[in-house]
């Protein structure tokens, strides 16, 4: 049969009437036109109906653009998860410009560098900051003019320009130029950068778009949806749900501080559905002392991602009464790329069998195209053995446009087709994928292979350990060997004998740590173990120990 | 401050690890990918899981590429609500071919019109459909081949192949063209026009993702979500559910013919949770004989559209025990453009008000960006005032390219940016807009509108009234006059005075049907109603009974 083209499918060129560049901004007019006076945001006293929630939007971004800041322009906010901060994931985009979210944990030379390397025209700072601002902004020789977020109990100024006084003057019913084309950049996030500079990682508004939608189907979010903002959004800009929650026309409650009493209190006033956080997060709730407890007696989601949560918390948390699912994703990948997603034959397993499930990374969200598991070598996909070590590779519509003004680390990130994780994963034989490690924390003791977390899990199990971090110690005969540092629960005592002991019970006895170090652990502001940090530490007691520098 | 662009954002085009032409196929494969053997299709006594459904869908593609078929190349499909129909629907697609699905229920004149207009390269036909096709093939120089799809009880044949064989000798595991771009054509369905030929609606790879993905999210389709199907598939490829369905996981329940009995049935075994259909579909639900109904224990999600659902209608389903959302669309978009999005203080509302507040056509879905209702001579936004009559006109991605070979209609359609559906409605306060009747169906009484519809859900107030619809009939004082024609039910007996003194009640006197006919209505396929049909025995009633010809 021959090819005869009928000629109709080059027909019909894209009109006004028929595309749209694909914008988060998009989600939030139809939510205030739908649900006007439902309320989109509560912020401690402070409750905002949609309507209110979209006009302070159009506000910002018209303050913004009557300064000249339009497209391509950075927008730079330092605050926790506020209103403001929800606010600037609209109204900067409604501008048309580039939202850079700064994480508040960094310190005063490191933002300092994002604020120079990205360029920002404008900086919205909450008062909370306010030395850490004028710390960093001393370092700059052109520090971008700065604006006031007022933080009750926080009096401190940084700038005569208050973020209340910029919107007041402005106007309510500005429609922006939002995004002009769907390739457009609306967001910048710096990545924690555990050696070097960090590097900027540029979102498209398109990704933003359909990975919000895709947050909000796969998670479930319904207009019903109540959303406490238990995630930085200043962390790959929330997972996008600053943009999926208004997607369904759902309520934002802000939470400017991680505070076990706080979340269970607003849990059961504002009957929250859902919250995202790190494993830390998890644990501070279950290790939450009594009396800030309340029994949750509604249905709660909580995503964890960030880190993979030792099958024991998410038991833990279950017996909490909330559903967990876990997630994981990268900064490159706005959030969220890949979900354990839960399958009808898990309830007939036993308990702990359902943890160790799903504590495993999953199976691809629907704004990836494909995520593949391959030989670091050969670059071909690893057996779904469970055993056989890949690097992670995401390919999709939710993938970062590149880094800002770095080429080559580009190229190298998004080679080959695919972006590279730098995460190593096992396939499992249903296909879900499971991190054993990052690339670089990978242990190799007299040259196996051994993946801290897998060491890390069996420690989770001895119910006196609240928190452990296994990184590679230096070693004569073995070139590397396991060190784990090790949180005890409060009161509880153990020798690292014991744990050893426990260790070869449940392990191979090389994977078994060699030393151990108690205190607790140093965490980046998303709750991430810095690793690089605790090897410092394992690399200086080995020295001490053996007074032999490695 | 001077706008001093940065440069980034142009940086880093589009490249393969971050953008993929967005399409339907890319759902069906995350979910073979992730739920391998949860069912995803039961035909009668079939059950498919997803890995077979995929690979039955791949088998399709393969075949078709095989004999040359590929991107612009239609490929027609006449069959009902069946498996091979669902396949159609991604296994087209992945070669990268046109899907026209036809409606089974037109003649051969308009089937062989549309086999000749979309110049189909081949159909595959239903057996229970032999005779039509032939009929409809016997009148086309130059027939496309037709590969039979084996009907169980219809044994005749229409051609050598049938469709399982071309499965058999094809292979699962193709991964077909699919979409190279976006915009390409996926489907081309022919609109039932009620005068003239029928158009060719084409749509994009873009638009059938976007709203099978805004489909999902807003009727709340979850993994455990059961869709009965009730809607046909030629009907806007079944508003997009083929792929809003499969982009979740869920499990589609073919069925062949609309049944009251089998439809209570499947709801109760298949625990089916969502269908769809026009208020025919409801009614044949309600008013099925007492053996036939089953109690309905679990939660049904109920989406009514292609004619707006009497309020009676809504209310009497609800009594069933489920859960009714009035949809509005056009073939022009995608099927659901809006829905009458539930509000939380509607709950305190009497039911009756309830009910009409859910016959309104409601907001706009996710995919479309805007909807107005605006003045037909002035193009500009009607008040929403709930009595001001406006066409409705439409925005967003969720718009069709076009109508094939046709472009003076397509310019038409598509002017200044908006399509225009030619349906009148009003906007109320609230945002809702509710649909008065189409620009063609309005009555013009000594130069007062009178919508048909509000004088139908008057009739529908009437207890002894099954169905009604109401057209013009000519009049030599007033120009026009509204004439009613209604089906009681089953036992009732009604005089025309009774009806009218029963309008009169509720409506101004001239919006009371002037003249009243009984007797079945005469419908399309997707169960609307044919006024055009109905006028013209307006018109032979007044002449025969003024003896004037009109």
């Amino acid at each position: 049969m021959e090819h005869a083209p009928t000629g109709h499918a080059a027909d019909d060129a894209p009109g006004p009437a028929n595309y749209v560049p694909l914008s988060p901004v998009s989600l939030l007019h139809r939510a205030a036109d739908i649900y006007p006076s439902k309320i989109a945001v509560i912020d401690g006293e402070r409750r905002f109906s949609y309507t209110e929630f979209r006009a302070r939007c159009c506000r910002l971004a018209s303050a913004l653009v009557a300064r000249g800041i339009g497209r391509g322009d950075t927008v730079a906010v330092l605050a926790p998860n506020t209103s403001a901060m929800l606010e600037a994931h609209f109204g900067v985009l409604m501008a048309g410009a580039v939202l850079n979210a700064i994480n508040i944990r960094l310190d005063a030379p490191t933002i300092a560098y994002c604020l120079r390397h990205g360029k920002a025209r404008i900086l919205l700072a909450d008062t909370e900051f306010a030395a850490l601002t004028r710390a960093a902004l001393a370092q700059l020789d052109a520090p971008p003019p700065v604006v006031d977020i007022h933080a009750e109990g926080f009096d401190a100024h940084i700038s005569d320009t208050t973020y209340e006084a910029l919107l007041s003057g402005a106007d309510p019913a500005f429609r922006g130029p939002g995004a002009q084309d769907e390739w457009q950049t609306v967001s910048l996030l710096y990545t924690s950068g555990t050696t070097g500079n960090p590097k900027g990682v540029l979102y498209h508004s398109r990704g933003a778009y359909l990975n919000a939608l895709s947050n909000a189907l796969i998670t479930g979010l319904t207009p019903e949806c109540v959303y406490l903002w238990t995630l930085p959004m200043f962390h790959c800009n929330g997972w996008t749900y600053p943009w999926a929650v208004t997607a369904v026309g759902g309520t934002h409650v802000c939470l400017r501080k991680i505070d076990a009493g706080a979340i269970f209190e607003l849990i059961e006033r504002e009957r929250v559905t859902h919250l995202h956080g790190a494993p830390v997060v998890l644990n501070l709730l279950i290790h939450a002392p009594a009396e800030q407890k309340r029994p949750i007696t509604h249905r709660v989601d909580i995503g964890v991602g960030g880190a993979p949560p030792p099958s024991r918390v998410i038991a833990d948390m279950e017996r909490l009464g909330v559903h967990v699912t876990h997630l994981y994703g990268t900064t490159e990948t706005y959030g969220p790329s890949a979900i354990c997603a839960w399958q009808t034959d898990w309830h007939t397993q036993p308990a702990d069998a359902q943890a160790r499930l799903r504590a495993r990374q999953g199976v691809r969200m629907l704004a990836q195209e494909d995520i593949q598991v391959v030989d670091t070598l050969s670059g071909q996909p690893v057996p779904a053995d469970g055993e056989t070590l890949g690097e992670v590779l995401l390919r999709g519509n939710a993938v970062m446009k590149g880094y800002l003004d770095n080429r080559d680390a580009t190229a190298t990130a998004l080679a080959d087709g695919f972006y590279h994780t730098g995460d190593l994963a096992v396939r499992h034989a249903d296909g879900y994928f499971e991190i054993r490690d990052r690339a670089k924390d990978i242990i190799i003791s007299g040259g196996e292979n051994i993946a801290s977390i897998e060491v890390e899990e069996a420690l989770y199990q001895h119910p006196d350990i609240l928190e452990a971090a296994v990184v590679a110690a230096p070693d004569a005969r073995w070139g590397e060997v396991p060190c784990a540092f090790i949180t005890l629960r409060e009161g509880a005592t153990l020798s690292p004998e014991a744990i050893q002991q426990f260790c070869r019970e449940r392990l191979a006895h090389f994977k078994s740590p060699r030393h151990i170090l108690f205190g607790p652990l140093t965490k980046t502001a998303t709750g991430k173990v810095q690793k690089f940090a605790l090897r410092a530490q394992a690399r200086a007691h080995v020295d001490a120990t053996t007074g032999v520098p490695s």
